[in-house]
């Protein structure tokens, strides 16, 4: 069989070599020429795969390496009978890792414990539900709303109305325009205004998910309203002043880790077994390289509350990111071209679990928190 | 011999029981009649020592477990032929450490490297030395200043003008308002008018080195300059709209960490040994209780600058404390009294050569880096 990938997927010849040749291409200008003797055909979000692409070629499969499929005609790979996966999910540690270390600054600053706050979760998918068990083994107090999903899931679940008198209110939607519940501009003047005046936003979803120039508004009339934004309207051209307003900006990299894109390549990797009925052989965690940070120590000694945050901020810090996206935008001479730039050159990270943590076996409290918050906790 | 101490001085059984009795008595109501029969007065800065004190009492030798010797009156000691001991420079490695985060944190937001800053250094004391070697080994640029010091013993001297032009301008004199060089508002709105406007200035000193009405008005004015006060004038009723201007605020904890206060009893150990001719038989390693973080590993897969802030910040993130600080002040009914409280009841810290940091082998960038940066460093 023959294989053809963007260039730019990781873990190519680990997951596909078996299968047969790979053939690599800039995935930006790919063509049917490109695919036209592939069986199996690997995408990213930059290659448009339609009619126009596969007509004619020998393609059986189409994978994605990625959460989103708007780059993809579902309608017409079904129609030509070509098998499809894509992978959900695959960067939810992510972006779990982005509001946890958002959160540890923000309990930093108000002096607090993480168990002080309450947290309103608005989307219950792989990232919402993530969260949400990791805040509520925290012994968080968590909020939920996603009108699409049954109690008997994913545990109770509340109103926006209800989510939005939360200290935190995270959102964790697509962006839809139409339908029952559309997420467009469902932060709003009227809805930011049914928030606790110092409460905190953050949005790692999809810019227009919040009204970007109420949001301003409501920053500029509100001191003791923070937000942190990791996604905004009219990306990559941001709102600098939006940016000066809100308490940490970054250039929508919350789901940008090596293990999300790895793990993206081994999902499409049994979407491939599955369709073919070939045996899965492969395991991401063979593959997966030796984090930076490879283990940090607590003794006994260690109060819970600090250990907590300095394991989070070892595993991700979001203030550096937020000193790049202001530094780089106030040099900026072309503000598209270095949002793009800061997104394309993102030192990928690891996830919360690559972290290993050693606590003594007493430490029983130490240990639940720990393990709580996603690290892989060890008593030696 | 009798031994009389202030209670609250750590390690008094461990370094002095092997020379007789102690006594532990409340150090702010210590009387005359407390210490009749001592042979050893060991004090902190809450009890005055002076003739009043001492006057017909047996004691032959004083020794203070702090730096300053304010509430000495060594004129008196010395005239009376009691020896004396205090603790120069016991908690210089904490100042640094807390220095070392305050620049940590500086880089971050703004997106660049140590290497990329220059640092003046007002006053080559105990700590000002300690923090001119660490930040020289870790290749940044350094302009020293201290009138009192030959440039034989501390290496380039430049003047208090040149420090004004760097990037950050940290001091660390004494405050002294007569002599050849009073420190007393030297920096004031002349001195500041001659900093970068986006200089980054740290007192970590005492308060009234800094004419702090003139550096609000500065503050006011200069959008791009920050300010990170650890020390104020009026202290402990500190300008709360100063610490809102403020881009980090500490309530004067800069120096205190576990490893300090102990190191303090040492030096006077040392003092007692020394005045009475014993030998020294107990070393403070014996004695100090493991840290709550006890190791970080890295691999090599660790990028040196990350590593390097990871490690800075696992050992003191000045971030807690400001957090800490001013949400105690918001809420606070009694400015003065919340501003001792914090001080009081300060989680000691432990001092960045408490924290061991594995890498391999190999990694010398790495090695180097933490290694000038004062960490314990181990390959195994
Ligand atoms: N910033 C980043 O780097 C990054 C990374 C990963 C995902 N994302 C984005 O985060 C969002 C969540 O990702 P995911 O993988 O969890 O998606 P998902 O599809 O698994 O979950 C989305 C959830 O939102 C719910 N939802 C839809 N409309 C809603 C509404 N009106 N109110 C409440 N809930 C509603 C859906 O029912 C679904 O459960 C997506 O928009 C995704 O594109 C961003
Ligand atoms: N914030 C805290 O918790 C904390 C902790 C420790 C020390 N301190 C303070 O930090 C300061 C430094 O402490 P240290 O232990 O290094 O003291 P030190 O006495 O060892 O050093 C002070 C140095 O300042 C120099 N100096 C005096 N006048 C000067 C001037 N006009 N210009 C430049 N240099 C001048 C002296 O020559 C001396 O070398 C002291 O004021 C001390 O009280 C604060």
């Amino acid at each position: 069989m023959q294989i053809v990938a963007d260039e730019n997927i990781p873990l190519l010849d680990q997951f596909f070599s078996e299968f047969g040749d790979i053939v690599r291409v800039p995935g930006r200008t790919m063509t049917a020429a490109d695919v036209a003797d592939a069986d199996i055909l690997i995408v990213r979000s930059v290659t448009q795969v339609n009619e126009q692409l596969l007509a004619g070629s020998k393609v059986k499969f189409v994978g994605t390496a990625t959460i989103g499929t708007d780059h993809i005609d579902l309608d017409y790979l079904e129609k030509a009978g070509i098998g499809f996966r894509s992978a959900p999910g695959c960067n939810a540690q992510a972006v779990v890792d982005y509001v946890l270390s958002a959160l540890s600054v923000l309990v930093d600053s108000r002096g607090i414990a993480f168990t002080e706050l309450s947290v309103g979760i608005v989307g219950l998918g792989n990232v919402g539900l993530l969260l949400r068990n990791r805040l509520e083994e925290m012994d968080v107090e968590v909020i939920g709303v996603d009108p699409f999903k049954d109690p008997e899931d994913v545990g109770v679940l509340s109103s926006f109305e209800e989510a939005l008198s939360a200290d935190v209110v995270t959102f964790h939607t697509p962006m839809t325009k139409s339908g029952d519940h559309p997420t467009w501009h469902m932060l709003n003047a009227e809805t930011l205004a049914k928030m606790k005046p110092d409460a905190c936003l953050i949005n790692a979803a999809r810019g227009a998910v919040v009204d970007n120039a109420a949001l301003l508004e409501h920053l500029k009339a509100n001191d003791d309203f923070s937000a942190i934004l990791d996604v905004w309207e009219g990306e990559p051209e941001i709102n600098t002043e939006l940016l000066d307003y809100c308490w940490l900006g970054t250039p929508h990299i919350a789901g940008y880790s090596l293990d999300g894109k790895m793990r993206g390549t081994e999902m499409v990797y049994h979407g491939v077994c599955e369709f073919f009925g070939l045996p899965i052989r492969c395991k991401l965690a063979q593959f997966l390289p030796e984090p930076g940070i490879k283990r940090v120590n607590f003794t006994e000694q260690a109060p819970v509350h600090q250990a907590l945050r300095t394991a989070i901020r070892a595993a991700y810090e979001i203030r550096v990111d937020d000193g790049v996206l202001r530094s780089a935008m106030r040099r900026s001479k072309n503000l598209r071209e270095t949002f793009d730039r800061l997104r394309k050159e993102y030192p990928l990270r690891r996830d919360t679990p690559t972290l290993r943590v050693g606590v003594p076996a007493r430490a029983h409290d130490l240990m639940d928190a720990l393990t709580s918050a996603g690290f892989d906790v060890r008593t030696k």
